[in-house]
């Protein structure tokens, strides 16, 4: 028997009233969920989070129990709505301090730009007591990790650049691996066949995710596991499915629709 | 004194594991939260929830506890792996049925197409007994509701069909407005003068957004309330406090960046 697969789970926090108010479309979720599932690491879970201290509180000490990773983006700004650092302080019951190593990073940035370092900017240097800082190579200003929450900036270009400076510190399970095959059938038709093979395949997930494309319908069909052989074995019998309905599936790496339609 | 404006809080629950794996980008939540906001209902929390009976039912069980309303995306297609609407079944104690109404919906639906109305597609017709059906004038299976809990499809086209015919039903509070005032100066320089005004503006959630635009650094500022005649006064003031800077703030109604960038 192999072994079971090594399992790494993480979180992601979206934190920020101008999400939920539709203000601002989320243009992080994404990035992250690729990049976790590129690493072996699974994304379990998401919120998006409200800028008030007793929500993120609760939400960082929820996740960092249940999963062995949490990130969360958004609130380490200069102004008054960027409470996040305090509220990770909170739910850590660590006191929220001027760390000297971010304020060292921001008096070099300010003084290089010939801007002004004033006590609003001050402000992104705290950090809970303990934290260690993420590089921040565009504006300079730390996010920071604490055990295994790490907090980082809201802007997408920033977050990703923090994201890369703490990527290979991570801990990864074994990788998910994932093989699509899409075909011009409706889920209603393929829903029984694809359910037996789930069935035989316990270790894998098989998802299915209707399509419409050029005007047709169509169903996206995805294998997912840690055993390349597993996969290869399912998607043989899952081409065989789907040929004794009469259709030929797609090629297997035709580029995913993004409008998508039902049964 | 102004009577405190009625609050009417929604929570959205993007059900579906090819959301954390990255493979598909959610396209529902910016479309809910800017419709509940247009309701005055103020969507407060925000999840991407594993297709998982147990995680799903915690989910929808905390969530329909903590806010008046909470919509579910996802999950309630003909395939093995739609498993919301059981899952919310599980969650209210109540057994799963098949729903007589949705199934001379199907019944109708799949004698006019001349399609096969098989078991998979039953599937789709299961409620959680006393459930109401949600209409769904696209691809006709049904979403519904129990009690304060909205299942739509996660389709985005289907989902919006499904939201629009429940939208008029919604009970909801006093509109939040926003008045959004741009200008060309750096969050860490107009921070100070805007947590004053913070201050003095309790009634307001001021929010301080970084953007770039044609190269060069800029903050929108929001002020969010019930009450215009307040947002009006605050904007006022927020103006000039930025010309007290030195900077002229950009037309009121100026288009939102999509990239941002920091301080």
């Amino acid at each position: 028997m192999a072994e079971p697969p090594a399992i790494v789970s993480a979180a992601v926090l979206l934190i920020g009233n101008e999400i939920l108010s539709g203000r601002t479309k989320d243009a992080n979720l994404n990035y992250l969920a690729r990049q976790l599932t590129a690493l072996g690491i699974r994304l379990r879970e998401a919120r998006v989070v409200v800028d008030e201290t007793a929500a993120i509180v609760a939400a960082v000490n929820e996740c960092r129990a249940r999963y062995d990773y949490v990130f969360t983006t958004g609130g380490i700004g200069p102004t008054h709505d960027d409470i996040t650092a305090a509220a990770v302080a909170e739910a850590f019951g660590r006191p929220l301090i001027r760390n000297p190593e971010a304020v060292r990073i921001l008096q070099d940035f300010y003084r290089e730009t010939g801007r002004e370092l004033n006590e609003a900017r001050l402000h992104m240097a705290e950090t809970p007591d303990g934290a260690t800082l993420i590089d921040n190579p565009l504006s300079r200003a730390p996010g920071f990790r604490l055990e295994n929450v790490f907090v980082m900036a809201g802007i997408p270009v920033v977050m990703r650049a923090m994201f890369e400076s703490v990527a290979p510190s991570l801990a990864c399970g074994d990788k998910v691996q994932a093989r699509t095959i899409a075909a011009f059938v409706a889920e209603g038709d393929i829903a029984k066949r694809l359910g037996a093979l789930q069935e035989r395949y316990p270790a894998l997930e098989i998802g299915s995710y209707p399509f419409m494309r050029e005007g047709r319908f169509g169903t996206s069909l995805v294998l997912r596991g840690t055993d390349a052989a597993l996969i290869e074995r399912a998607a043989q019998e899952l081409v065989a499915e789907i040929r004794a309905l009469g259709v030929e599936p797609e090629a297997p790496e035709a580029p995913e629709a993004d409008e998508r339609a039902g049964d």
